[in-house]
């Protein structure tokens, strides 16, 4: 429902709703039960995260140099529906869910050919840096991510 | 509260409630935020069920070819509370939670010296191999999980 | 030298001699020191082995199917020049050195803005499927690797 | 014939002329292919090189503390032997082949039931911390490499 609301172009635009990256399966990301391994998804997830903080301007270096924070996994809800193979060309992607004063949560998915694959809640908490403590969202990311946010959610 | 209702040796025990393994944290483990990485935890669960599995005679490839049948992660829920790092020495354990029909419900933990870093609910389901759909737990098995079962749990 | 002969395109031709694909450094490739984990490139070096078979029509589920083959790597001989870090554009090559009777020589490198990190020499051998012996590399194949040699080394 | 000279204990002895550990393989350290994937070896072989430091009083937190000194591997050259598979119990060992001024030379060995599955001969370089540039292996360290050292090879 949430992506039928949608408007924008689905892949990479600052402004879309979902941020979506291809992810190829190669050797290192299945296991000798023929599929990718259960724990490889959350790299797949993690690659999107990083990759849409880049492409909206807060690269981790940017984010610990500029803001002195980063972002840590406070807890990860997965879901596994139906398993990747060796070759696969997946689809993972984000979109933000809620922010509150110091986490975003996210909802990730890994498709296939528009087939949901894994999904997951993830639950990231801003730390700041050097001290590792709770720390808030940056004012320049909080104003970002409410360009992201769905018009059905609010801000915590 | 559980494990106040133990009466049984922690470690390896057969009839143990929880099984637990020493897991050591060496680089590959670890990310340039000098903490173990998200995923990582999910690797080190895996390898105290497998270790369990071994240890109450349900190893992999016996599994396979004496019952036809295997276990895929279903979901995980998992909570970050607090970071290991580089070189420590964790111990990673597994309750069982509940055995349903074609699954299995574990409890699983990370600890350092007796404090909670990592806790997660992972769901285990039964599958057929080779045709890779929802199998019915060994009957063999699901009598040896009864023992480690919780005793306000009772099996679905 | 060899790159100084080379009056080809260099990126994904199918004629071309170096083949080339981007890779992104996330969290999951780095460790505690800061820097990407040593055993992480032979993972990127890898990835480009397999984009190389898919774009000259040898994926690895065809190749399997079409020839009984698939390649295992035989030796590894790595030297790591300078280390990549978090949020690095690599670029991930190969180019083929030797087609062996059962084997495939290959030069990989990892370079960064053209600098040079990470080269490997790394032996494939041609194996069968589902026996695991060593098996001739298949015909149709040898004869696309032959337009990927340097003019100077020739067929073992 | 190095191991036919040794007449010490071959199990974490600090005098042992060679210093081994148990890996289990699991899953996660497999492919689709059924067999440890290549690059995993590498982990299992800086498990020992982590393991041998800590046994010997090197552990890396107390090297970059006390002696402001940490390794990164130079150069890797890993021969596969024969594959391991889900399930096996590998020995990984290591030998010390030479102490150079700034670098160490390791002999490492990965062997199932004494059969020898991968052979690697793996160059460290000693760096500052935090310069992370060339330095000399610390003399205390050198000093106990000695002990490790083969008869017929000397310091360079």
């Amino acid at each position: 429902m949430e992506r039928q609301l949608s408007v924008r172009p689905a892949h990479a635009q600052p402004a879309a709703r979902r941020f979506t990256i291809p992810v190829r399966v190669y050797y290192q990301d299945t296991d000798a039960g023929g599929m990718v391994f259960h724990a490889t998804y959350l790299d797949f997830m993690e690659r999107v995260r990083m990759d849409w903080l880049r492409a909206i301007g807060f690269e981790i270096p940017k984010m610990v140099e500029t803001h002195a924070a980063m972002f840590v996994v406070r807890s990860a809800n997965v879901d596994y529906l139906k398993p990747a193979r060796l070759g696969d060309a997946l689809d993972v992607s984000l979109a933000l869910v809620r922010i509150g004063g110091a986490q975003l949560v996210l909802d990730q998915r890994v498709t296939r050919s528009g087939e949901e694959l894994v999904t997951a809640t993830i639950q990231l908490a801003c730390i700041g840096v050097p001290d590792f403590r709770p720390a808030r969202v940056p004012e320049a990311l909080r104003l970002e991510c409410t360009r992201w946010l769905a018009p059905e959610v609010v801000p915590a």
